[in-house]
């Protein structure tokens, strides 16, 4: 048995929160999302840091995840140290101490139908 | 002649299944896909575990890739040992007894246009 | 100076060509494309094979990307030895003799409006 | 502490401009970009080079991007050498000379929703 899947250093370049939706249905919100998942058994812990175009970066944002859990975290609910600014350019480093899998996705509805994009994250052990 | 090509371990940490649709043409129903690919010369045996964000995982789900057959699993038919739940946060691994390669797509068609997403899956030798 | 980059066996997992396209512009029809990149200093022959879900593999079909070109190749034009069949699920790989890197992209226009998808392909050295 | 992330050597294989827009704010205008993410403590030199079906390379465009920052580049503004062209299949190579990560991404508007799609790069170190 070897539960464990996935590196410890993560990166996304693309990182861009519109500020504009069509919908207030929460899951139609434009939204950024990195999905994480701890399929091992120790409890992952997380921390974030955004990197911007003319500032310096924010964070780290600290989240844990639990074993054998998935945390699809919206970059829209960060608060701690400060929130993530909307129509802005930013990228996003993330870090465990326990391998994790780290997938970007992103849902826009500026306009009244939704547009979806997908990457799996860069890694590094 | 080397026609396997791939890697035994892979991972997706996006998953969510909406459960409504614009559409009944089931190629048009709100789906997601697991795109499995096993070029090599020997049946592949794939086990699917899912992940949830508080709950315990789910599977193993067990399907069979004959040798040189591609095949484009909806998670919305999986049925044993449980359906996967609609508008529920989950991941997935799925690991194989032989080579194979794994891409992650989901058609959104909660709208009245379809939305599109896709990327090659996180793989560990 | 070190021009080339890339790997010589790469697969793509999903693939589908929808019939319908609620456009006749050429670049709004539905296609299917495997983007080809030669940075390399010599031609690069390629050969692609395609698998299905219920029937032997096609192929192999044979192009050629001259050095420092990119060729962004739809399998709706592949005719020789076979045209892709329309709505089937397929999956492809592609084998060069030389470096090249391949990203694979559909425009989907079953709709009035368009989706899009892209990933990079999954490569062996 | 270990802020550097990434590689040296970055392709895309895809790359179009379309010509068309339905929207003239800049933000929803048909645009691709190429997002960089420096993270670490050096300042990073870039250079691009775009690959073409049926002309000679252009470039390199000379970029730079500041010690942990990001920089989300347009390939609709690149100039120096040239222009990139519109509706014209192109591919990308992206050097830099420490480590940085490559996210390739597009927004088409050309009909009057926004389709969206991205991809990680593909990367040597």
């Amino acid at each position: 048995m070897m539960p464990e899947i996935g590196r410890r250093r993560w990166a996304i370049a693309e990182g861009y929160i519109p500020s504009e939706s069509s919908f207030d249905d929460p899951a139609l919100v434009s939204h950024e999302t990195a999905c994480i998942l701890n399929a091992g058994d120790r409890e992952a812990r997380v921390e974030i840091t955004l990197y911007f175009a003319d500032r310096d970066s924010a964070g780290p944002y600290r989240v844990r995840v639990p074993p054998r859990r998935t945390l699809h975290l919206r970059f829209n609910d960060l608060e701690d140290p400060e929130p993530v600014p909307r129509d802005t350019d930013y990228a996003s480093v993330i870090e465990a101490d326990v391998p994790i899998v780290v997938q970007h996705s992103r849902l826009d509805s500026r306009k009244s139908e939704v547009a979806l994009l997908t990457t799996m994250a860069y890694s590094e052990s």
